[in-house]
């Protein structure tokens, strides 16, 4: 699959040992979470604003309402960065100073373009409710026109991109080795919790399968 | 507490109603989560990095190593975007249009400032430690005076802020009232694994109580 040349924007300066420009681990990274943080600047003035995504090949998708003065701004073709981070554990050290958290995280630099064609529209977002639910697309009625027309599309090409991973065990000084704390990680996972279901769901419909939502 | 008086930068101008300007919602989102996402732009280029951040009174604390890019440059008074996502589940409607996430998040917009009194600096660490497991600060060795040199500590007052918040079941248009699908909301929730500990802790010393991380 290959890997992401660094460049100066996306290489990876402190802790470089920690940065990972493997397209296969990349892509693992982004196909794991569902949330990422789009961050563009207007005026100097940065902001940062959490949405869903989805991959599909060597592009991620975002969307939302064809209204949104952000995707609108995007779509013009402002410099974005998107980025996706995946928290996997606490890191806790017998000092202070070295506690710390393990993650994965991706960055992803460039600029996106719209998908104006309903039928590219419709497979991005055919892509997205299958991203966080497989197979739920068939299950569901389609986007209308209309809702086509309301949902505005980006799509954003991978090729300026870095991933930081930081997993395993606190690092520990020679010094502390003789406190009587507790060392060590504690993994974090996402966990389902009980479904709650519409009370006006047609009679006889199954519950949900949580083991469906194949990433937790 | 009051409310955050919104200004253009943080009016929620996508469903407002969904924006949040009370400080006691807004301070309870802050202080469930415990990462963050700074987003900054040079020369137009925007930039969006995760880190861990601590609250305390009316303003936030962003870390990291003395020697880190991103610290100096939002510490020279840089405009910054400060965003805190908690997901709290998937919102599964009987048409694709209709899927959605429930969330709570907060967007906060100001500049930073460089904590540069050793005691402020210590202060703001115990309250990093402290926002991860309450107590720990009192179990593990302090800063050194070499470790405290080499954090960076950043105050980002807490003026600009404000929340958007989705909770509840799916929008559902009445002509998908009869589809046979599931409809409702699968919760999410963060869930600590086993502890892994270090081979080389102290004879006797008890294992971390997991119930001490009290936002899980």
């Amino acid at each position: 699959m290959g890997t992401f040349p660094p460049t100066p924007r996306t290489t990876v300066r402190r802790l470089p040992q920690r940065g990972v420009y493997d397209k296969a681990q990349v892509y693992a990274i982004l196909d794991e979470g569902f949330i990422c943080h789009v961050g563009f600047a207007i005026d100097g003035q940065p902001y940062v604003i959490p949405t869903g995504y989805a991959r599909s090949g060597d592009e991620i998708f975002l969307h939302g309402s064809a209204a949104s003065r952000m995707l609108h701004t995007l779509g013009d073709g402002l410099d974005v960065c998107v980025t996706v981070t995946l928290v996997d554990g606490f890191v806790l050290s017998r000092s202070a100073f070295h506690h710390s958290i393990n993650y994965r995280s991706v960055v992803m630099m460039g600029r996106a373009r719209v998908l104006e064609d309903p039928a590219e529209k419709t497979a991005a977002m055919r892509c997205f409710t299958n991203h966080i639910l497989p197979g739920r697309w068939d299950e569901v009625r389609s986007p209308s026109d209309q809702e086509l027309r309301a949902t505005m599309v980006l799509a954003l090409p991978l090729r300026e991109v870095s991933a930081k991973v930081r997993q395993g065990p606190p690092v520990e000084d020679e010094r502390d080795l003789d406190r009587a704390a507790w060392a060590g990680v504690v993994p974090l996972h996402g966990r389902l919790g009980e479904p709650v279901p519409m009370d006006d769901l047609v009679p006889g419909v199954p519950p949900i399968d949580r083991s469906r939502f194949t990433r937790f």
